[in-house]
């Protein structure tokens, strides 16, 4: 994975006990357009709000992440550490401090080893090249058990851009599980308004469909930056429409591999609330069943255990008559009329489960808003009790 | 424990595949005023909705309960079991049908085997006698490890009488994991008005502390049955206050049990939220960082990581100020003034930690407004990568 103008590296600083790489630079060699999407959780890590104010100028550089230590709820200090990070960064690249921007993820509270850092900015720095990309996605990793990476390629009047997206973050029990960090990186020509609708609307339709309100950690963060050296440029909406295609793509697939990065999670669900009253109503319900734990251990037991399905749906807090409601896996129709389809339908509903990948439909038959969410099974020992609960 | 003038039975049915006792019996020898409080699922099982409509009468001399089976989803069959049950029942004790309650906890979806329990009901009715109840108490078991039963006796006017109450449930993952019925007998004089009052306002300190909403599985109920033969009568406003102190007692000791009785569970946890602007803005502070899978298996692992509880606290959607929250365990201060109070309070942190029972206390210093919930630890393998996270 590379894109054009780009440079990416990680190394270990010994902010991890572990030894492992925990300090990752991504630079453009020119100022990109930049744009980002923070955390709304009321307890903030210095580097949110640090880069909440930098990004205001819709410009930036470089972004220096750590692993290992979040530098959040360490009063001043943290915000003097974020700062002196990102001054110590741009030092070394020769550049504006304020075209850097910082991000960390790890322990609470613990004091940034800011000098653990600084020691190991030169050689990070020189380390740095087009191809560092996966280098810096396992700089960034915590709980991950693998990194993440997207690339796409598109073509706008005949110049080939790359989108390409780095992400972290462990979707086994919603996002408040581990931070969350994705840096998009992209040669297109875009300003700054433009890649901030498009990351936003892009984000709505993956990071913010895997948990309740997406953003729950003190440290989430998604930066974009595009340095338009590709030449190949945004301007009109069929072009914007191409790009957010693009994008969507890279964040969706982003999103697919935290969510399925889960330990030992080997599937990919979607739980799609059909026909609801509200829109509001039909995300309540995707996002209650998805986050049921009892219905991602029956997804891990390959159980097409319907019941749980509606007891989730019964406490999403949205109005449904039981005596209509619909549900099925995949095609495979499980629930109709207030009861369950009978034992053929569970055995076909249960050659679905073995997939890897399916879709659980929840059709309230009330309205007509629809909305998804994604979620993967719950596979750890411990569920054994509920996946061998009806066997 | 017994309490006078009621029989209890639990016998094995064949309704689980185990062999182990799943049909349970109640009654009193004289009809008992009684009351209860039911599921708020918008998906309620056939039980629940014919004893909702029984139960206004005011009046049960009996109730019996099958586990194994939730009759949950079976569409109008699902009431004619209910009804067949409870009508089968009536006629081997030789009462109204009417004054028969039943409960049902289980497996959703799947027909309830009404043969097996009529077949049942002689031998659960003839075995029924005073010292029946540990007998009941395991014929109601689920996922539950052991049987939950506490009782305690009061005195009015010289009159000695008890309240034994029964419940079934496990409080591992939010009681949507697992239906929750309780069952308590009491020879108190006291009419049904009152009955529900008491019961309600015991059920708000004990069971609908120990989640979000307390009602979440399609079966839940508690009822309270008051067969008047011990002779204490609650008839002023003092005696009302005793007779609900020791029912508050005796729901509080249910639920902790409940709480308890996670698989590995070995701590009992108020998660105290202190000085909120509203009574709603603590419930729901103390209701995010009680049910955080990451502040629960911080104490599984007795690490003494405040950042998790303040994270939660972010994202409880509640008006905070992170630089004068205070956070401490038991009597530890362990975060005040936006920082962590250092590694020697977290040492004394840890020691409370170790400890089977505590508090952790979530201080807003906002308002005047507190509420506590209850939670255990999340103690399961699986999270042995979150509770050695920082170690």
């Amino acid at each position: 994975m590379n894109c054009r103008g780009f440079r990416a590296a990680g190394v270990a600083a010994g902010i991890k006990k572990d030894g492992e790489k925990d300090l990752g630079l991504i630079v453009s060699e020119v100022p990109a357009n930049a744009a980002g999407i923070f955390t709304k959780n009321r307890i903030q890590a210095a580097c949110v709000l640090l880069d909440k104010l930098r990004i205001e100028s819709g410009r930036c550089s470089a972004v220096i992440v750590n692993s290992g230590n979040a530098n959040c709820c360490n009063g001043e200090q943290g915000m003097r550490d974020a700062m002196e990070m990102a001054k110590s960064a741009a030092k070394c690249l020769g550049i504006s401090e304020n075209l850097v921007l910082v991000s960390s993820t790890g322990i609470i509270g613990v004091p940034l080893p800011v000098s653990k850092i600084k020691a190991a900015l030169p050689s990070l720095v020189s380390s740095s090249d087009s191809k560092g990309f996966s280098d810096f996605a396992e700089a960034i990793m915590t709980t991950d058990t693998v990194p993440k990476t997207v690339s796409r390629q598109g073509r706008i009047k005949g110049k080939i851009f790359t989108v390409a997206g780095i992400a972290k973050g462990s979707g086994m029990i919603r996002p408040d599980m581990a931070t969350m960090l994705c840096f998009v990186c992209t040669d297109i020509d875009a300003n700054h308004d433009f890649l901030k609708r498009a990351l936003f609307s892009a984000a709505q339709r993956s990071f913010n469909r895997i948990s309740v309100d997406g953003d729950t950690s003190t440290n989430d963060m998604i930066l974009i930056m595009a340095n338009g050296l590709s030449e190949a440029a945004v301007k009109d909406s069929s072009q914007k429409e191409y790009f957010q295609n693009i994008l969507d793509d890279v964040l969706f697939n982003l999103a697919k591999k935290v969510v399925k990065d889960g330990e030992g999670a080997s599937k990919f669900v979607e739980i799609a609330a059909r026909n609801c009253l509200t829109k509001t109503d039909a995300l309540k319900l995707a996002d209650t069943v998805a986050n049921s734990n009892l219905v991602k251990t029956a997804l891990f037991g390959e159980d097409a255990n319907w019941g749980r399905i509606l007891a989730a749906a019964g406490r999403a807090n949205v109005p449904l008559k039981p005596e209509i409601i619909d549900i099925l896996f995949n095609n495979v129709l499980i629930f109709t009329g207030g009861v369950g389809c009978g034992a053929k339908a569970e055995l076909r509903a249960e050659k679905v489960l073995k997939k890897d990948e399916f879709t659980i439909t929840v059709n309230l038959n009330l309205g007509n808003q629809h909305a998804s969410i994604f979620t993967c099974d719950f596979s750890y020992d411990y569920v054994r009790i509920n996946a061998n609960y009806r066997s």
